[in-house]
């Protein structure tokens, strides 16, 4: 079923008028839905609801749709992961973005990193990161999500301060190189409920031995993600895909 | 450190005269290296050598190498997973080739399925599948495995004979839906050593109910890969992370 993030609080049986543009242009041009189709909402206070559309306004300006019941579903990750990513190459910051969103991440931040051969001045994060707003809110409607990540770009790392609480990991190629296999399990068997994971990732060139120095001394352990190389773009979604892994399968 | 995949097979400190020109490219005008510079080199029995460049042909159509050692290195995945996945929409077989490849895939079968939209004739077929095994070659030699996946196109699934001792698993958008969190992790517990995990994902239609009635029938297992709708092209990363999770890396 189709979902959409919308403005303000819904409640059961309360009419509601869909005014944005996307989703009416969605409905009623890319779905062709007629009144009694059923969509799913999901509103600021990020409860999702059940809904079935009342009226399509003739001129496309407005929707009307009913929430029908609030739904109880638990698609947030556990452990709350926020993905701190050097820079990459062209388009895989938009596959980081769309694939890590699917795959449960609740905050996706770039930063320029010293290895990294992509630059953003500010006038092109600016530009950059409404694109990969606007793909983390498609992909977060399209997986079912209840909240759509947050994209950030940092200048640099240090400008971040990070929760003491927190688990802290760093994707490091020379540990998958030298066979290190514990490090990722035994974090999350300490994680603190309820407070973030975060986890940094090189950009293709890696992360530099400065960088992994400064992350340690800020409480950071570097942790192997399996035996094999990954590149920049992959190592996040295996990273998500173990977390969901470890807290959301059960045997 | 850069590694290629050779024919035959190498042994310690007996020169190897390169002769793939894919390979000579890579090392003279690619990589610009020189004598004495290291590669890794994998030879047809899938062992892997450190070995080090002797003499670059001036007219760049030969390059000498010697094995120094062999490496003891296991990246392979465990569980031998074959990802069966219907066939899905334009690049994204690609993507599934060489994120699968980088995260362990032992075999990528694609397969006509009822709901997909793509359709591939034998002539098409031959065309992609030529891409996607090369694309495969590469991803295995930057992600530094042993082995490089197969690739195939099935038009009938049913044209395929499971083994019998193997794990079979559908990943199934249902079940996901229902919240069901136990049958993968089961199944992995249940897994007979040395025999393939099968694992079939369907299209961007998802699988259709006389699809997983005949898997059924064959012994597989519909599994949920977490509570959000992960896409076509996602789900395979997933089940592989998972994978290399649960058998390679330790608390």
């Amino acid at each position: 079923m189709q979902q959409y993030f919308v403005e303000g609080s819904l409640s059961v049986d309360r009419l509601y008028t869909v005014t944005d543009k996307r989703i009416i242009h969605h409905i009623a041009k890319v779905m062709r839905m007629q009144p009694d189709d059923q969509i799913e909402l999901v509103d600021a206070t990020q409860q999702p609801f059940l809904a079935v559309i009342q009226k399509i306004d003739i001129s496309g300006t407005e929707i009307q749709v009913r929430p029908i019941n609030g739904l109880n579903r638990q698609t947030e990750l556990p452990a709350k992961p926020i993905l701190l990513c050097g820079l990459p190459k062209r388009e895989k910051s938009e596959w980081i973005v769309q694939k890590g969103t699917e795959l449960g991440a609740d905050k996706i931040y770039f930063f320029a990193s010293e290895r990294a051969v992509s630059r953003w001045d500010e006038k092109k994060a600016i530009k950059k990161l409404q694109r990969l707003q606007t793909i983390a809110l498609s992909a977060a409607e399209q997986s079912h999500r209840n909240t759509i990540p947050e994209i950030k770009f940092l200048q640099n790392l240090k400008d971040l301060k990070f929760e003491v609480q927190a688990t802290k990991l760093i994707a490091y190629e020379e540990s998958a190189k030298s066979s290190e296999t514990k490090a990722l399990v035994l974090a999350l068997q300490a994680h603190q409920p309820k407070t973030p994971t975060y986890c940094v990732f090189g950009p293709e060139g890696g992360i530099s031995s400065n960088e992994v120095a400064y992350l340690v001394s800020q409480g950071f352990t570097p942790i192997g993600l399996g035996p094999r190389i990954l590149r920049t773009e992959t190592a996040p979604l295996y990273f998500l895909s173990a977390l969901s892994f470890y807290f959301e399968l059960k045997g």
